[in-house]
């Protein structure tokens, strides 16, 4: 019982940020269809982190489907996640306003950074308290996209400076990392050597 | 139980975004009925989109009331319907307070007819998963429904650089399609030859 | 089942009406006690909705206790009436930033009337299909407040021109009548004679 | 049944309360480090005061946890605390952007005050239903937290004339007091004399 009502103040939450985004984008006060091209950058970011702020819900609904109980710790790891995700309607906005400038690009990233650490020490959290053979241990197996993501956000936020196209690059394939159905990508990236 | 996180997360993101296109309407800085005046078009909109969402969530809420399992692929079919959904406040926003200019108006059509697109994958999704002969199949029936509305939004994006009191009839008619109970209206447009 | 989505579904949007209302109460940019006080009206106003919105959760959580199946009639006569809650937000930010000006209070006044009809009708709707011995026939008995309330709303709308003061306070009454315990104002107010 | 509405229904609030905050956080129209500096104060007091929504709610959770029935008197008396919750948006935004000035710090505290009252009037009122020996009594032992805050808060009000940062650090002070996990902090400053 417990476990559902933080499921559904985490939906709550992520429903409310998945649609403020949206009021990032401004609708103009000219009609031409020219007067909607300034605004395809902050679209463009809006799809990101809508996909971004999906894919949190996707695998949060699948990490505490195998969770039995809920301790002070999950509640507050939990908390701390929503609060990095909390930021994604802002740093959206700045990154599309801005059409990608290095600093908002590399701010973002920061972001998604922090996020993606307060998901895995929300993951470690209930491993900790379930046992290392517990249901989610087995079902993250080795956790690579877990791993791989947050070296790639690393990478991107000084990489704005050379190039914002590089750094959202990054975050588009990060992104697509996560939605592509998992076995087929393993099977590529990560389990070469037979199955 | 999956299940049940996927419709309350659906219902979060409705409840959200039926309420924040509200905030298309400004309150006047001026105190005289006549100051209202302006502010029609808005309000119009927003009625036209109110029951948008409405009929929206009543399809989506009998949707899933006849879906038992739920994937990955139902998941982002859903999320990809919700994105649709999401710009509804401000596509509704700029069709107002445009007072209906053509172009406007066209967007708004434009996203009428993803979304429409979006819900039939959604749907199509749900069947292939549980099979041709499952109650959801057998609930829809011909879905003529489903099928004439995207035509006629189809209709009504370029009819709106003719006039755009005619896509937006057309958007109200298809509003009221689906608002009507089936059996009635189904009797006289379809059924035509005996039962 | 159907039943508790449509309650969730309301419980939503209640729950945001009840929360962007807040929004009209901008920060002023001054720092002085001084500087509150032209927020004082919009703060009462505020208040008074919120009360409102309290009063409409209150009573509609009952209402729905006492119902079993969920019709077609009754999900869209319940969206009527969230239709209607939607509008308190502006108008209670209207009537607030204006100071209590005549027409503003006398618009408050009419969104009450429409929210008031609207419950009425859900009301009915529910009962209609449940049969006049249900048990929510029985809970609302002669429901005499349901039917004081739009006279109350109907007269504090032309009396708005008068004096907005009028009409206030009768906004402020019926908001304490619902708020008040039944029992005891019913025994004062109707069943004088006896029992 | 009825609890499940509640709960329901104050984690929207309480959710949309967490979420609106961020939109005080305005993206600059700039793009340098430098033009985030003058955020950071905003920052600083949303970092707060969603730490306070966490904490409300994490009680919220364990108050209700513990509570059967729900009566009318506690139905108001939990809408009397999400009023007071509800104005933490715009008096946190009011303190960040005004960099801590007295009046708006002290304002905070006044709101923080009002929902420390109204948090102990809603437990109280569960407990004179449940009884002096129902679970909940039991689990807030003496309430100390419960009792200390709201005289801290008391004490923040004038000192914010004083220095805000006497004000800010006793804020973050009380804040911090709920979250540290109770046993250990209890042992230090309350059991003092063996257990």
């Amino acid at each position: 019982m417990e476990k559902n009502r933080l499921e559904a103040f985490s939906d709550g939450v992520l429903a409310i940020i998945i649609t403020i985004m949206v009021l990032e984008l401004k609708a103009p006060h000219a009609t031409e269809l020219a007067d909607l091209k300034p605004l395809l950058p902050v679209f463009l970011s809006y799809v990101l982190s809508f996909l971004y702020v999906g894919i949190y819900w996707n695998n949060h609904h699948h990490m505490f489907h195998s969770t039995r109980h809920v301790t002070g710790g999950i509640l507050w790891a939990n908390l701390h996640l929503l609060f990095w995700l909390s930021l994604f309607p802002v740093t959206t906005g700045w990154m599309g306003e801005n059409h990608l400038a290095p600093m908002p690009t590399a701010v973002y990233g920061f972001v998604l950074l922090m996020a993606a650490i307060a998901y895995y020490v929300l993951q470690r959290t209930i491993i900790a308290q379930q046992g290392r053979d517990s249901l989610l241990a087995a079902a993250i197996g080795n956790d690579w996209k877990g791993k791989l993501s947050p070296v790639l956000y690393l990478a991107a936020i000084p990489l704005a400076f050379v190039s914002p196209w590089i750094s959202s690059g990054l975050y588009v394939f990060v992104a697509l990392l996560w939605l592509v159905p998992d076995r087929r990508i393993e099977r590529v990236l990560v389990k070469r050597p037979g199955n």
